[in-house]
């Protein structure tokens, strides 16, 4: 395996769809537009565009997916992942990462300008689904002259848009890599995400939605987070990190953060409000939730795909667990997909997706590897 | 087996301590009084008293768990379970119910009237502990003349009470049953209270607990029920219960309640609200983090406990999974307890120790029939 090295100083930049009236015909019906994506990306493409792989990102995150931007100091969120000699080897690969429809960093969402009222648009940003992300994004892999992905790989809510891809558009996808994801989201799965959207709807700085003169409903947004940190993690993750172990060496009959797990969980809660806005969590989970390409959508009847699959779970994600995963193989294999699965026997629970990397690296890049030399020799193409 | 019936008519009673200065000497070194305990009773406390059974209550419980109040057509929370002919039979056992301390069903808590300054205490309450509880209730049963209780059962953090009455009281108790229940709040159990905990303290309408004048922290408290509710149920009895069905045959495009699962949730929340203290939540919740009954705290070394124990969990519990459980079975092996252990195979998550009654009966009603046998020989006493 090459050297791994950083990508150094990496920059984001912005696709403003080019095509009048720029607009986005929605799941829901609605139009939305003027549309802007933010991307990142990372390696160069190659003469015949045939390296170029699509990363899509979680829930919270964003198109700064490796390298460092200017005078930070944290790498983006799958930098583990991406770069010279790793998973997605940037000396073979031109990857492109891009933030979702209805984020707020850089992409078009609810915290945009509603260049209708010229304030943020609130709740008057129409519901947005996966599908419509991964047709936003499909509009970038086009204005980049990319006819066909090598390959199409994301986690969790990026794992949901890399089967959207296989849904909308499989015949522009050389390979996909779903990781830790589902044909559609279980009603715990929902509950989950609808307590979040009640915790911070409950929170009376939510105003409807329209809070941007006034600052994030903070208490819903923070307690919303908490939630979601629990469920990244498992019950051996949690006891291996934390234990019962007190932050002040004893208990203090009040009720501040007695554990280290209180203040862990607070510590990631009022972080968050410093970096994400309430309503596009609130237009995220929804997506997510709406999200179901099970009972025979993922894949038209009749069609036997020409897309190679990779799919991952993790033995402790319990809030995507690999029963759902083997149903996603399940679907393909009943389409005569080519389709590995893998459940590696990681401890950190969901977000081992993140976090572990040595085995996922052995998978993807062997996997890559594959699907390149088969595409070489197939289409006569040379890198 | 008898036939089952029903209590009919019962009624709430209340212990008020007795002995001045009618105070508790708590686990945090703070004095509590005046106490009173709100209770029931079921069935008849024979000649010997040898026959007397505690039930304790989980966190939203009350000490109505049997029978009808008048007029109401619920019956109390263990209804299913205990009444003539049922797993605490009412034709052979005096059944004891009490309200714990820091609650908010007639027992003293955060929401009763501070003496010294005859508003409600708010969160001048002191924090109380399981074993504070525990001690309040060994107080009732001394008023009721019971010298040995022939057993104690409870689930969740009735077992808590169940195992700190072994820790405090052991050579009060023939026997005890623990059902899905823990020696100690695993990290992940400490979250998700944490949780609840911020998010009825993240709402203004708390007001630093002082929300008596004003109403419930009605939006905070919700959403902490909601999360709750999730905990309480399991990936699988959710998947039956509600499946991804929606309430109006389509999505809507909006932030209501397009799923059933969505539907449920937030009526329990708002239920819950006009049913329980907010403060009173906090202050449980803390108590069961509190507890731990770890490393040898559960039975003092070089004691052999002449207690009998049935301890039971529930396979799809994973909120007390069955590990929790093996550790108390663990500890009593390793001081000789007479232990038994079952794992039943519900999939009802950890509502199962109020829903799962067939199997629980079979084995509770054997082993109080055994211990009482046990018990007449031993001690020669009459039923």
């Amino acid at each position: 395996m090459d050297t791994k090295q950083n990508l150094g100083i990496v920059e984001t930049r912005y696709f403003t769809f080019a095509n009048p009236p720029n607009e986005l015909l929605l799941e829901s019906e609605r139009s939305l537009g003027p549309i802007t994506l933010a991307y990142e990306t990372y390696g160069k493409l190659n003469r015949g565009k045939t390296n170029a792989i699509l990363v899509a990102h979680a829930l919270s995150g964003d198109a700064h997916a490796a390298g460092f931007h200017e005078g930070e100091k944290t790498p983006g969120w799958w930098d583990s992942m991406i770069g010279p000699g790793k998973s997605f080897d940037t000396n073979r690969y031109f990857v492109i990462s891009s933030n979702v429809v209805g984020g707020c960093k850089g992409s078009t969402g609810p915290s945009s300008l509603n260049p209708k009222t010229g304030k943020p648009y609130g709740l008057d940003f129409p519901v947005i689904t996966i599908a419509d992300m991964v047709k936003a994004q499909r509009h970038l892999v086009d204005s980049l002259g990319i006819e066909k992905l090598l390959s199409v790989a994301g986690g969790s809510m990026g794992g949901m848009q890399v089967l959207q891809w296989v849904a909308s558009y499989g015949e522009r996808l050389r390979s996909a890599i779903p990781i830790a994801t589902a044909l559609k989201h279980s009603p715990q799965q929902i509950a989950f995400d609808e307590v979040v959207r009640q915790s911070i709807m409950g929170d009376p700085a939510w105003r409807q939605g329209n809070y941007y003169e006034f600052g994030q409903p903070e208490k819903g947004l923070a307690v919303a987070r908490m939630i979601g940190h629990i469920t990244f993690m498992s019950d051996q993750s949690m006891e291996e990190k934390f234990s019962r172990k007190l932050k002040n060496g004893h208990y203090s009959f009040q009720f501040g953060a007695d554990f280290e797990v209180e203040g862990y969980l607070r510590h990631r809660g009022d972080n968050f409000v410093r970096r994400f806005d309430a309503n596009s969590y609130l237009y995220i989970t929804k997506a997510m939730d709406y999200f179901d390409l099970s009972g025979g959508r993922l894949i038209p009847n009749g069609h036997t795909p020409q897309t190679r699959f990779l799919v991952i779970s993790f033995k402790s994600d319990w809030l995507y667990p690999s029963y759902q995963s083997q149903d996603i193989v399940r679907e393909l294999k009943g389409k005569h997909a080519d389709a590995t699965y893998c459940e590696l026997p990681s401890t950190y629970g969901h977000d081992a997706f993140l976090l572990e990397v040595e085995e996922q690296t052995t998978l993807i890049r062997h996997f890559l590897d594959k699907t390149l030399n088969g595409y070489q020799v197939a289409d006569g193409y040379e890198i």
